[in-house]
């Protein structure tokens, strides 16, 4: 095996898409240091507000080498620049900073990581992709002004694939698909793990509206709350022409959170971040509305309805967690 | 992300997954050499009779670092052992080996791993499984007694699963059971890619038997050769009752190889390594009688009848790889 830029940089996705969602409306990015051809660390950006991957990597590079320095206790992220700025005693001048996407070169609620790499002066930054948004981007430039090596493009399409539900929701309403089922397809009686469930729970935390068909809100009165995870209940939209439903179920009563019924798609655009939970009969309806589609699969097979036999559509896999015994797969359309 | 020992371990399971099977009679064996903290390689074993994981891995790392050495133009085991032996000039007293299965003892075909490591002296040697093979083994006292550091047991769940289809074939006939499905579970029409059907026919030439159901041959007519690789086609065992076949499709044409029916299970104890290619209705039948099932999934949604849907199974994911666009899953039954 050929361990090359590629090789790093794949580290580096692979290590974002385990906080892919959980980082919005930021994008999921990853970063992995290399001093002299040791791979210092591999981290991410893991939920908005909160360090970037840059900061979160080169902090844990600097205490693999200074185990003992005081940035171990440090979080915040103008706390962790300003101490590398201070401490960094050349540390970084030998190292290769892989990142899936161009430093950010705005101080936002956290400060710029182009500011922080100019003065540290690495060796090399190996970027994946240009940032889309051009109220980050410049950071490729910042670099280049610090006469700072900058190799960019490597494994770009993983990138991009990285990148497609930040600029899906940067630029319009992101909408996604998430359906769960057995190894066969199956879809009767309950096919999830627990921690497959609390990380759909994760991802309800994180959407504006969560849109449901009518008929499964008749048959299975689901809650769609973020429980599992004591997360905020996100606003829930019952797609159904028929208006009428048992109010005193438990799905009417969480405090906090708009439930309206409708099937009037144009109130999706009311929100930025919408996850769809259905089936066939459902993603049959919104197949060409859809950015990507996260489908759980349980490593059973087991009898009973498939999931989906009306529908041709072809995929490509982005990327595949593993949640305990549960794969995640991230698809989108060809 | 922790950079420890489970990481680099993971690095040489993931290689040694690549050529799972293919190494047959071989176990798959990875491995990873680490100097001072860099990776400089990641290899594995190939195939039966050629050099072991870690003389492809020892060569690798030496050539990363001196990329004219004569070494580049050896490809025998014993050229790499001996040019090794004779130059390392102490080049390897700072590495860390992690390989996936304890360092085989006996000189076969090829010369023992234990030995160059002996005279090499890496730092440390680093061992996912004991060797279950009392032939070679000894592996781990040999590299002991040159007061060379070995821990052993890193990520051992992961390494048994690795060599599941070696310890099967080594105690008893190795039977697996291959299935292909779309992401949905159907199985009708053409469902894998050429890259995929190219792996199926890259496994026909490894095994010794192929079974397959009577009806697949009657309505399918298929010739379950592996011409796609230019291999040697295995014996075939037509599962059927009924022995009435139509002797002119090309199945009965393949010159070199035996094709017989019989629904006589104690058959297939006369070969060694047997591949059963079917859906559900043979896997019913074989379900107890599998060590592991390959199922290569496609990546789209096909109306079309379900794969399964008449048997509850659970599995474990030992593995995924992935071949162009389809997945390769290896499970075991849980």
């Amino acid at each position: 095996m050929k361990i090359d830029d590629n090789f790093y940089m794949k580290l580096a996705i692979d290590e974002a898409w385990k906080y892919q969602l959980l980082t919005y409306p930021n994008p999921a990015v990853g970063c992995v240091v290399v001093k002299n051809g040791a791979i210092l660390s591999i981290e991410a950006h893991k939920e908005a507000g909160k360090a970037h991957a840059e900061v979160n990597a080169l902090k844990a590079a600097f205490l693999k080498v200074n185990p003992n320095s005081v940035l171990k206790t440090l979080n915040n992220s103008h706390d962790i620049h300003d101490y590398l700025k201070k401490n960094h005693n050349n540390f970084f001048e030998d190292c290769e900073i892989f990142v899936t996407l161009e430093p950010c070169n705005h101080e936002g609620k956290t400060p710029a990581c182009s500011e922080l790499l100019k003065i540290l002066k690495p060796k090399r930054v190996i970027i994946s992709v240009k940032d889309p948004n051009p109220k980050a981007s410049g950071g490729l430039e910042t670099l280049l002004d610090a006469n700072i090596d900058v190799d960019i493009g490597i494994l770009q399409n993983d990138g991009y694939n990285l990148l497609l539900p930040f600029i899906s929701w940067q630029n319009k309403t992101c909408i996604f698909f998430k359906m769960a089922q057995t190894l066969n397809g199956s879809i009767d009686g309950k096919i999830s793990s627990n921690r497959a469930l609390a990380y759909v729970h994760t991802l309800r935390d994180k959407i504006d509206l969560l849109l449901i068909g009518g008929n499964t809100v008749r048959i299975d009165k689901p809650t769609l709350d973020a429980r599992y995870i004591a997360g905020r209940a996100p606003d829930i939209m019952i797609y159904s022409k028929n208006k009428i439903f048992d109010n005193n179920i438990p799905l009417f009563k969480i405090p906090n959170r708009k439930v309206f019924i409708s099937n009037d798609l144009f109130k999706l655009l009311d929100y930025k971040f919408v996850m769809i939970e259905g089936v066939y009969t459902l993603l049959e309806k919104f197949k060409e509305r859809i950015d990507f589609m996260i489908l759980i699969v349980s490593s059973k097979i087991r009898k009973g309805e498939n999931s989906l036999n009306d529908i041709d559509l072809d995929f490509e896999i982005m990327h595949e967690n593993f949640i305990g015994e549960d794969k995640v797969i991230f698809l989108k359309r060809k």
